[in-house]
């Protein structure tokens, strides 16, 4: 009998996993896969719990992965929600909870995808499922933990196709290939105080900033690449606290955060923010220091016979064809990226970290419909 | 018997009249002045106290005032205090105490030299001290509340001398006759908020105030007019609070504080000011907020016989021909040049507002000499 990927998406809502809490969604997983004769391996590390399974031979020629996770965001005003956050009800052909859409439905369907498959069809080949209890949160112990693992133990995958939402309105419309980098710079400005009466007198900090962050906008980075949008820059915060209108004040903070694509990279960039920071130290004589942190190069997995065999998946069962994208946040495929190809399929991410998260219960059956044809697909 | 400004200025020091409190101060000079002939008016508004000194026919055609205060800023740390700051101890030649240049030395002086004139040379004319207890504080009824009573009352001055602390360093050096405007605006940035990734999907107020703040900043005012220096604008402080780097924030503030010459007023700065908002609220969508506070505008007693007169008086007294001025922070003459020419001239402003206040006696002396030598001048 195939595995109900509604039913088992209910299960795991009524899981409360809030990051990094199990909540008892990755023990509920590892009995359905090893029932169904995957070799399970509870891969905990700095107090978050994740899950490894594979069907099949390791280090097999034909690897194929899915990676996703279990843990959600807080419920937030749990009195704004219409439905127990953790109820898993469905409703009307809508299945409500905390997860609904990221994407505890993406995992129970790839999960539901695999274990029909392994039984129906058994693979020449290893179906692996890499799950993390650990995406929304710090995402130091989570799938990077699962991947130190796999290199340990001789444990590979080929291709990865991981479940996050990927549609922003219309089931099917798009899949994500790559993604944009990031990094954050927080700036702060040391001048020498004085009065306000003689700015000469003084090195004012805060027109520092002023001017350094109006170079930093003053040209865009770039008008976009073949598969990436602009990069961009935002100014997040300015912050002084000087109440006096008389005084000029000794120090002041700016911080902005950059989203790159593969015309930059982590290093080209910083070497930019302290090329313009000397300039401005030099010009002005307020020192400028830089905390730097790259949240994630910028990655692409260029389309070509993987992304390709995913698309016609998705059209084949939505009648859709999905748009190859690099739009959107950061997910787990930025460390994955670094082990084999990826990329990035799931439902419409409309009401994701929302109150009211929830989903059609016929794009759930979709979702699984789509990861079985990718798996049939790729061992065929 | 002359009146020795030095026990008068160390009398004043004991009577601890921070603002807005009294502390004696005025009682004692109504005493001394209504002693010699002056009629008195207390002229109270407000919890704040003044004193109106008139020796003469009210509204004679020559009628000299002087203008000071008695009140004093508070000591601050008390424990860091040498002597004690209302002891008005006078060691080594050194007068000690609170107020000792900000300025109860100055007003003991011309009380003194005016006692002392009227009474051996009694003038064709009518001599005025305008002394308030409300410099230090909001100054809303100090000198203006003396201007207001005097304009009700058909009295005047024909032209007045301020005898506020001016020289730098060396007794003598320099003397007031006119200061710049002071004006704070405080621009508040209303953009939409949204993800630091998407930034053309929300309109960043900090971004909006970067490319204000420049563009304030891009030329100066003014390089300097006949009697002032440039006028100045710093930015005194940009604030926003936000903590998120994946947020771009709704709401930033900024403040910037100009001095401003006679080359500009308050209102063609708040044209400018709001001109260059507006444009920046058209280009970037950010509503852009003004909130304005003019100080002061700026004012000028153009040299000529009057500023001659006192700087001819400081040079035979000191040896030291004065700088006509128009620099330092504001003062009580920003009221007074509305009623009749008025120019400052008093001690060496070192340690004023400071812990261990303090002014050689000699300098005492020498400025009541100087302010008996304008008298005699004046009516000469």
């Amino acid at each position: 009998m195939p595995v109900d990927p509604v039913h088992l998406s209910a299960e795991l809502i009524r899981c409360a996993s809030v990051t990094p809490d199990e909540g008892g969604a990755l023990v509920l997983l590892e009995r359905l896969l090893a029932g169904a004769g995957f070799t399970c391996t509870r891969v905990d590390r700095g107090g978050v719990s994740n899950l490894y399974a594979r069907w099949g031979q390791r280090g097999a020629n034909k690897s194929f992965g899915f990676n996703g996770h279990t843990d959600v965001v807080p419920v937030g005003d749990a009195a704004a929600w219409s439905r127990d956050p953790f109820g898993g009800e469905v409703v009307d052909g809508v299945l409500w909870g905390r997860g609904a859409t990221d994407m505890k439905t993406g995992v129970a369907a790839f999960a539901a995808a695999a274990v029909d498959f392994v039984r129906s069809t058994p693979p020449d080949g290893a179906v692996i499922l890499a799950i993390t209890g650990d995406e929304e949160g710090d995402a130091v112990d989570g799938t990077v933990a699962l991947l130190d693992w796999m290199a340990q133990n001789g444990e590979r995958m080929s291709h990865c196709l991981v479940g996050e939402p990927t549609c922003p309105n219309v089931m099917g419309e798009m899949m994500k290939i790559g993604r944009r980098g990031s990094m954050t710079c927080w700036f702060t400005a040391t001048g020498v105080q004085g009065h306000s009466a003689y700015p000469h007198r003084a090195r004012n900090p805060m027109s520092a900033l002023v001017n350094l962050l109006a170079r930093l906008e003053e040209e865009p980075l770039d008008t976009g690449t073949d598969h990436f949008d602009a990069s961009t820059l935002a100014i997040t915060t300015i912050d002084c606290g000087n109440p006096a209108t008389n005084v000029i004040p000794a120090k002041g903070h700016a911080t902005v955060n950059i989203r790159f694509n593969d015309a930059h990279s982590g290093a080209s960039l910083t070497a930019w923010l302290q090329g313009h920071a000397a300039a401005v130290q030099a010009e002005t004589g307020v020192q400028i220091d830089l905390r730097l942190q790259i949240s994630g190069e910028s990655f692409l997995t260029p389309p070509g016979e993987f992304s390709a065999l995913v698309a016609r998946s998705v059209a084949a069962e939505t009648g859709v064809t999905p748009e190859y994208s690099t739009s959107g946040g950061t997910s787990d495929a930025r460390f994955v990226k670094d082990h084999c190809p990826v990329v990035e399929f799931g439902l419409v991410g409309k009401t994701m970290h929302q109150v009211d998260e929830r989903v059609e219960v016929a794009q759930i059956h979709q979702l699984k419909a789509i990861y079985s044809r990718v798996l049939r697909d790729y061992f065929a």
